[in-house]
């Protein structure tokens, strides 16, 4: 490695050194994000933003197939409609912006910079749904939301974030809680099969749970430096919202009910996902379903043979192309392909095709995997686009299951809380344990050891939980804990 | 028809007695939109957002083409950045929505929700704009904007919309002017193409141009009442933002030098044009591209048929989505056909697919155009759906052509100013003149007439331009006069 090369990678901080600063180092240099003159506030770079399209496009494919219609509500809530549900203003009512002035005007009343839509979107259902005929509403939204946060974190917790919110009204608790745990699933799907990214479903307790919901589910990462991260949450709203807002339909039997309500998001916080299960001391690793670019060509073409090496790569540019590959040719000769291997490796492109005068010679090119490194030299010819999505399927099934290896190899089980104590310290990743069921053996040992409940796993729902990790009465449920983000 | 049918036409007022109303009738009662409880807000209901995505999709695909990447900037700009720009902050101060609070604390700087995103935009170009390498930058945004607008119209103008606007920096003026005429052929070429809206590409004078521009260039659309619609804008900032914001490049023969910068932006006003250039008194109609909903299938199905004419229905409707076709079934039984009929002709859908018991005997299918009213029988064999596509590409093209034939009988010509005035006043429609040029003689044709300077057209340049249509002076340029949206 030449003298260059070694430095361009000491600009990053290694994981081991400071993984906190490994990230942000990531994130600025891959750029992907840069902050913005706004406390708290990013700006999503293209691309950052191109992964963001790809993830985004991958998943409203999965919305639409199971039913679901996006529309757009407004960005403002007047403050009364926020106050309407007691539980939903007490979570959010400390972290909103407050807009006090239109124009040279103040407002009679403030308006809040939406941090979720359950209020204004109930206050529309209240006037669309009349009849069981109008049900099941199934509407989902894109959008930026505003949760004024003291500690930020670019993609994690930042002050604006984009994401998308489902909320949808049905006759009944049955199809209710069918819909909470269904988009449940498609998160799951989603995030397993496109971001490669493995997760732990089930329930979040009382404590845990939306502000409002009468349940809360989620998918639970682990990153991997052992921390969790909710991933996506779907809630059962149960009547909370429509005997507020007056959401009655008239049923088939005449009477007038209220509905049951759904609502489930994820956001741009799956970026900080990605980059925090797949990256390494390079960089980033991205899975090539929604990597902005699955291949990087780069021509290596001393000055005498440059013409030759560069017709060939174009011509192999637009056979990826037409194949429907993300292909991008690196050809600046500004660069050395040292430089420009790092760059690309740190950026996190799922493959890299080298091209130079030797492979010319051979007919051949060298495909490398940024997923482990693996070299092999291929034909130049056709098929060499069939070869190419083979490799790029099988990047993608080797970086989950290495990300689910990883999650395994971190998931302990103890039922001794000193024990527990240590592993959290020391190892941290997810530890499984019996709970008790109470809010305040919960709340103790987030403040003893800075775990919480991540979920009440559905895999786990029929073993007997033995006994509760901290005051050892009976469990209730065997439970996942983790440090989380 | 039957009575209840007449009624169901009775609720959308008829253009001809308030068009402003049947406007209003439309956009509601085709599910388009709705009033939110905020003031000059609006939702945007599924089959509106879809139309929307339709479009976006479009659009974006023509933006990308030609070079341009999609990123994210903060929805919140601190005071002091607006302020930057004389012009700009002069333009915009009276009409934006203020922050003043986050959480339960007074911010220390107050808050702008963008109203367009120069001022941001700038102030990241400054960190990551250094050399002429870092040149072209040519960035487009997709978000929501608000203007806190004291008279609102849906999709017209409304305090909160949605837009694309993009925003490039280039090394000099003629790559800037390039640009911006660039986005601004982009622009006529997806208007007329994909919504079938015929416009007047051309210049927009000093008193009408973008609040901190060099040059503004528009395109304009007529409106079925004979009013004219700006329909999308394109600026060549010059170097006044990069002068504020210290926008600087080192350039090939080592001299710092300010960059060249250009926006431009459409937003869903556009579906305010689709309606209002082809609607009539039954509704909406829209051009096959863009639609949601391009084929409605709707079977006529008396009891004893029901279960004959559904399952023929149903493999039909497999077939042509399957040739890629967005075609839905409306096999509600509780609505009789003719209320089906005017429900999807008041939607704006293309075309009409009926099948019943005697089609079913025939083996055909009656289609029936919505633009035109036509109906056919054609056989329900192979090759409906290559006829189905045949026949909504006739309709797109037949849409444009009504609609351009519309514009072109609406555009006089006169340099007598009082006939001028007759013809803003009962006929409305564009009127060609000569102008001297002078912001006195259009401040005071505006205040005479209400009508305003919509641009001045490339198509007219070459020719002379006579007298002023007010001052009698030497014109030095012909332009399109209008009353307008």
């Amino acid at each position: 490695m030449a003298k260059k090369d070694k430095e361009f990678v000491k600009e990053i901080t290694p994981q081991s050194q400071d993984y906190s600063q490994w990230y942000l180092d990531v994130v600025q240099k891959a750029q992907l994000m840069d902050y913005a003159p706004v406390k708290g506030c990013m700006v999503i770079r293209p691309y950052g933003y191109t992964l963001w399209e790809n993830m985004k496009q991958r998943l409203d494919a999965r919305i639409k197939a199971t039913g679901h219609v996006n529309a757009y509500f407004p960005l403002f809530i007047p403050e009364s409609l926020l106050q309407k549900e007691a539980e939903h203003v007490e979570g959010f009512a400390p972290e909103v912006a407050w807009v006090t002035h239109g124009g040279n005007e103040k407002l009679t009343e403030r308006l809040v910079v939406r941090p979720t839509s359950e209020t204004i979107i109930c206050e529309m259902y209240s006037r669309w749904i009349q009849s069981y005929r109008d049900l099941p509403v199934l509407i989902n939204q894109w959008c930026n939301v505003v949760r004024w946060e003291k500690v930020t974190r670019p993609f994690l917790r930042t002050s604006e974030f984009l994401w998308q919110e489902g909320h949808t009204a049905h006759c009944n608790e049955e199809e209710a809680e069918e819909e909470t745990l269904k988009m449940l699933e498609v998160y799951r799907d989603y995030v397993e099969n496109d971001l490669a990214v493995p997760v732990v479903t089930g329930r979040k307790t009382e404590r845990e749970k939306f502000a409002g919901a009468l349940r809360t589910y989620s998918i639970e990462a682990l990153m991997s430096d052992g921390k969790a991260l909710q991933a996506g949450t779907s809630h059962n709203l149960g009547t909370h919202f429509a005997e507020v807002f007056d959401i009655q339909y008239l049923d088939r039997d005449g009477e007038l009910k209220y509905v049951w309500q759904t609502s489930w998001g994820t956001s741009t916080r799956l970026i900080g996902a990605l980059i925090m299960v797949h990256g390494d001391d390079r960089g980033m690793v991205l899975p090539p379903r929604v990597a902005p670019v699955q291949v990087i060509m780069v021509p290596i073409a001393p000055q005498k043979d440059r013409e030759e090496v560069l017709s060939k790569a174009g011509a192999i540019l637009q056979e990826l192309k037409d194949a429907g590959i993300r292909v991008d040719m690196d050809d600046r000769p500004e660069y050395s392909p040292g430089w420009k291997f790092n760059e690309w490796e740190m950026k996190g492109v799922p493959l890299r095709l080298e091209l130079g005068p030797r492979d010319l010679k051979a007919g051949t090119v060298v495909l490398a995997r940024r997923d482990n490194g693996e070299k092999e030299a291929v034909p130049a010819a056709d098929g060499l686009a069939e070869r190419i999505k083979q490799l790029l399927e099988e990047i993608q099934d080797n970086m989950y299951k290495k990300a689910k290896k990883f999650m395994d190899e971190n998931t302990r089980r103890t039922d001794d809380y000193e024990e527990f104590k240590t592993i959290i310290a020391e190892k941290r990743g997810f530890v499984i344990a019996g709970w008790c069921g109470e809010d305040d053996c919960e709340q103790k040992i987030k403040e003893e050891t800075k775990a919480t409940i991540r979920n009440i796993p559905f895999h786990l729902q029929d073993e007997n939980p033995g006994k509760c990790l901290r005051c050892r009465n009976e469990a209730k449920h065997l439970v996942y804990f983790a440090r989380a983000y």
